[in-house]
């Protein structure tokens, strides 16, 4: 009944989490409806996104460099470093302004319910980056497990705490974790900035 | 803090209607995490939709060629002609396989609210559309006017209605409107008062 090219467009915006069939169409549908080259103008911003984002290869934060603007920053400390999921749990914290250290970003969490497992994780990559944090500072180094307060995130953090169980017992790093001032089950993402800063300041 | 392409792709979601930034910004998240390309898929399908669609000369349909699939028919009846706002709302007949007729697509409704007029939508191609089929046809012409239930929807299945109170009053067409009343398997006991009013008033 739809145009095939129509049905296409349904078909890739349903892909989306979250997205059902209903909205989907009606995403299309609004494309269709607009007069000024609405659908032409996200095609390009995707295309752009798409052929210049790549990932900080400190942080594995999205970049539009090798190295971030924070990963390069010299007003940052480097004696704290917060492990994060997700980008945008990155831009949740910078939002707030509450944290002057820098981040890694996991990539997501242990879930073996999504068949999410350990290795697709950037877990070498956090304990090569924590190691090179260490050999930098002349203090001991803060690692902030701030995945979300979750099911995953817990068993996340924790294996995380595993991973780098040789440099805490040497007392080259201290491991924190964000204060439950978080509901359980809430997502890092959405939190207001007061539940940040309290979940922050309460570390420990 | 997020690269200028991805605030862009944000951007560019949120223009969606529903579509608030935290949604717009999980939807972009999705296409920077996902590793096969999609987001270059979605702006191929917006590119070759905005490419290929136009409007049906006859229903103002979206359609791949100048008169659609169900204007060109042979197997429709063409004394019956059922007027809707959306494309989607033709869908919805067509899935439901109910109606032989064809179609007349508004455009929208009228709404002061949202500055619509009756001059944004397609009223003098309706008028247009229905004096052809009544110039075609050997009997009375019924005219459908399925618009939705809304206050918005009943203006301007009224506007229309002046607009061919010549054809009624001429005895060319006959107009008609969806029946109203409860919908398969609601609850009486959440229906609003208006709903239940029409229910009681169509019984039979």
């Amino acid at each position: 009944m739809l145009p095939r090219s129509v049905e296409k467009v349904i078909e890739e915006f349903g892909r989306l989490p979250g997205i059902g069939p209903k909205t989907a169409a009606r995403m299309a549908y609004h494309y269709i409806r607009s007069s000024n080259k609405d659908a032409s103008k996200l095609a390009d911003a995707l295309n752009e996104m798409e052929g210049s984002i790549v990932f900080c290869e400190k942080c594995f934060n999205v970049s539009e460099r090798n190295v971030c603007d924070i990963c390069s920053s010299k007003l940052r400390s480097y004696d704290k470093i917060c492990v994060v999921e997700e980008p945008l749990d990155v831009v949740a914290f910078e939002k707030a302004g509450i944290f002057e250290g820098v981040y890694f970003v996991l990539g997501g969490v242990i879930s073996p319910a999504d068949g999410i497992g350990a290795e697709e994780l950037r877990f070498p990559q956090l304990k090569k980056r924590v190691e090179e944090l260490v050999k930098l500072a002349e203090t001991e180094i803060e690692v902030i497990l701030a995945t979300n307060p979750s099911l995953e995130g817990e068993a996340t953090a924790s294996y995380a705490q595993d991973l780098m169980k040789e440099l805490t017992d040497a007392g080259k790093i201290k491991i924190s974790r964000l204060a439950m001032g978080l509901p359980t089950g809430a997502d890092l993402e959405y939190a207001d900035r007061l539940t940040l800063k309290r979940a922050m300041e309460g570390r420990g």
